[in-house]
């Protein structure tokens, strides 16, 4: 992969209270000037590493190829953690090795540990704020066009999160759990649209607390406004929601809830 | 109308806790990499059609002639609401048919239902995020210079919403109401500057809440530090503020709350 | 001065609810199309001057030389406090009189009182929203290599803070302060590491609410999940923090709070 995009995309648990995301495209520019550098998040949960992964694995593939994707989310920052260089799907992924690219980094073509120190900022790198001192200038080096193979050597070990998949139980229905709230209370399962479609017609009804919502609609419209539904939601997972409502609220719900479908 | 400014400015009710505004520029950046994106606002109230229509219509005018105006606040995503593409005042403006481009649809050159799919994102558009999979799209290709009048047939009639004007009540004062609560507590009425000039020099004083707060003054510095004042805002509404303080809170104000000159 | 980088950054208390950046910027963009605007921070607590120097003072140098940086936290705006603009460190600070360019306006080659209007927005300027009808349009006429002589006239007097530092008591200990909570709920005090070193290696041990923490360590990482630490920071300040944890909840600190070494 040599071409490039120019779009150097940031998620992170920086939140909007500090600079620290703001200082990372101040060391970004300085390197890259004409970079495009895209806000993908950065109220991931502090520290949730498995936030950070549904994040940047539901967004990735919604941008062209060659963007630098970066993923700091990162509480073992200064411990001998790796940071690692991925090139998958025709982007490169820069992140550190907690897990946070579980599902992208297992279909990679090559994967580095990123250690030459050419390539981080000039002046000492601090042991409290990778972004700013590895992560941003690597990232600005790689989107203007250096080469990925030159970030460290190859590496084929790296951590990777266990997704619990949805189960069957004893009466053959569907049991998978909320993994995700977004802003609007739309409560968003591990169940896919195929996992639904696996089961016989008749069973596609799907319950929540012991009471029966229905079967998938296919808008939100589809209910009276305040009524719950459920849909196939735009990551492609069955999502519990309200029509002009919050569904979080409305349920109480947090994630690891059941949901259960047949 | 055929130069563009290169800018695409976003409003929506997406917050910054999920990747659906990053997501979106990446698909902008997808169809046109030069563009300029803005964001507005991402933190309208939820499904709030009334609170966007506030922010774009203060807002659009300090953008350059040429500048695509993309307004996703939109509870009736998949349902059989339309999109409009309105050119007015020199820009294009795209946003859901309920209301929410009022003040300024009024007074378009063309209105378009937006229809032509050959401009949506390729392969399938879901039906919970047009935001991503047509207004994105759509957004970019009319920001790279494609002619609005391809994206679909003109329309004629549209939702507008009904924006309560201030009254006069038996004595011949103005009742007006506050329309927004801003970041720094201050209350924005419907009142305008020349609804003022309409009143007697000597009735011009502002009561809220059955007391005084007195005339119009210059500035917030006018007054003593935590003292309440009236001012024309920087939107050209009546503003009851504190002088370094939060009038929201001081006076524990909400929207539609009545505010009497005179 | 001539070279620009062609970046502005914005600092400011407008947070994320009003469109009020996003104004700022359709502005800066109708003076100067190709801007690299960087938001360095929202979310300064309103008005407050001295969290917006802490911001500012810890980011700047990060950015490219010929960066332009707007500071709006404003108390004073449409009052006749000046509005400054000082060049140090190769960059350009554009700021209201209110201290809050202490610790940079110090070593400016050259400080100016903003008073070119021809620079201003075209049109009435405002007296509550001088981000948009002042800063933004210098900014940009600096931005895109404007001479910054040409802004108005030189001034040798400016509002400076006073920043108590860390003092020692009867027994020789250093005792300082905490002067910011960030997201993460880290501690940052004004004791920089070379106040720590000015100490006997034996005394270098940090206690926080008569609780000792310990020394100094290297990374997050080097106590338990969990466990307080002291370290230094990014901004090269000693910062009270948790391993994968919450200081400032964890103690319940509060700015102002006392932290004593030795």
């Amino acid at each position: 992969m040599s071409e490039r995009s120019g779009i150097v995309t940031l998620t992170t648990d920086f939140g909007h209270k500090d600079p620290y995301v703001g200082v990372m495209k101040g060391v970004i520019l300085g390197v890259f000037p004409g970079a495009q550098i895209v806000d993908l998040c950065h109220e991931v949960a502090p520290q949730d590493v498995r936030d950070a992964n549904f994040t940047i694995l539901g967004s990735y593939r919604f941008f062209p190829r060659g963007t630098v994707h970066v993923v700091v989310v990162d509480p073992g920052v200064g411990s001998s953690r790796r940071i690692l260089c991925a090139e998958a799907h025709g982007m490169i992924f820069l992140a550190p090795d907690n897990g946070v690219l579980t599902g992208i980094i297992d279909s990679a073509s090559e994967v580095r540990e990123v250690s030459e120190e050419s390539l981080f900022r000039s002046g000492s790198v601090s042991n409290t704020f990778h972004g700013r001192d590895i992560f941003a200038p690597v990232a600005a080096h790689l989107g203007r066009g250096h080469d990925a193979g030159d970030v460290g050597p190859k590496v084929s070990d790296f951590c990777v999160l266990e997704h619990p998949a949805p189960v069957r139980d004893e009466g053959g229905a569907l049991v998978g759990t909320i993994i995700h709230q977004d802003t609007f209370g739309n409560l968003i399962t591990n169940i896919r649209e195929e996992d639904i479609e696996s089961l016989d017609p008749e069973r596609r009804v799907v319950s929540f607390r012991s009471k029966e919502i229905g079967n998938l609609v296919a808008s939100y419209s589809a209910v009276e406004p305040g009524a719950p539904l459920v849909i196939i939601d735009s990551y492609g997972f069955l999502e519990i929601a309200l029509n002009s409502g919050n569904a979080a609220k409305h349920f109480n719900a947090v994630c690891g809830d059941a949901v259960r479908v047949g």
